[in-house]
């Protein structure tokens, strides 16, 4: 099984920046600490919209992606931020050996 | 100064799908042979959607970021690529030292 990589665009509305990015913080420490198969989880500040943070994301396999996604501090982190975001897209991509 | 991290998607048109595909590969290995502080350059295919592809990206700066995006091998990707996309966006990122 190859290794999925995933890049999450998270857009915040003005008046949670903030919080939402404290949260964002504490998802990417949890994140590292505890979760398996765990290769890449970078966060990013985007440098032309202060509300738009992405993190570029590796892992083994798209179950242990799968198990991420229902850890707790995945779901605290997705009901924390409802209602606060403008936008959130995530790709589901393959790095090609060119 | 901070290395600089982008996230570049590429929707192309059913019908120049291959043809576009082949460009990414000829621009992946000329920026990896040729441009200075070139630290990352990985091509992607979308595991949802076979007419999109990602590359991520890590520059030293955004000097060389910029020389990258004036060289040849560049230029004549974007040439190609004119009318032959449905979207493109690129996004400048920096990473968080969480």
């Amino acid at each position: 099984m190859k290794n999925i990589v995933i890049v999450a665009n998270v857009k915040v509305k003005d008046e949670f920046k903030d919080e939402v990015y404290n949260e964002l913080l504490k998802l990417h420490k949890a994140t590292h600490k505890h979760d398996e198969g765990c290769i890449q989880y970078d966060l990013h500040k985007n440098l032309e919209d202060e509300n738009s943070f992405t993190f570029v994301e590796t892992w083994q396999n798209a179950k242990l992606l799968d198990e991420h996604m229902k850890k707790e501090h995945f779901l605290k982190f997705a009901q924390f931020v409802d209602g606060k975001l403008e936008s959130m897209d995530i790709q589901k991509l393959e790095k090609v050996e060119a």
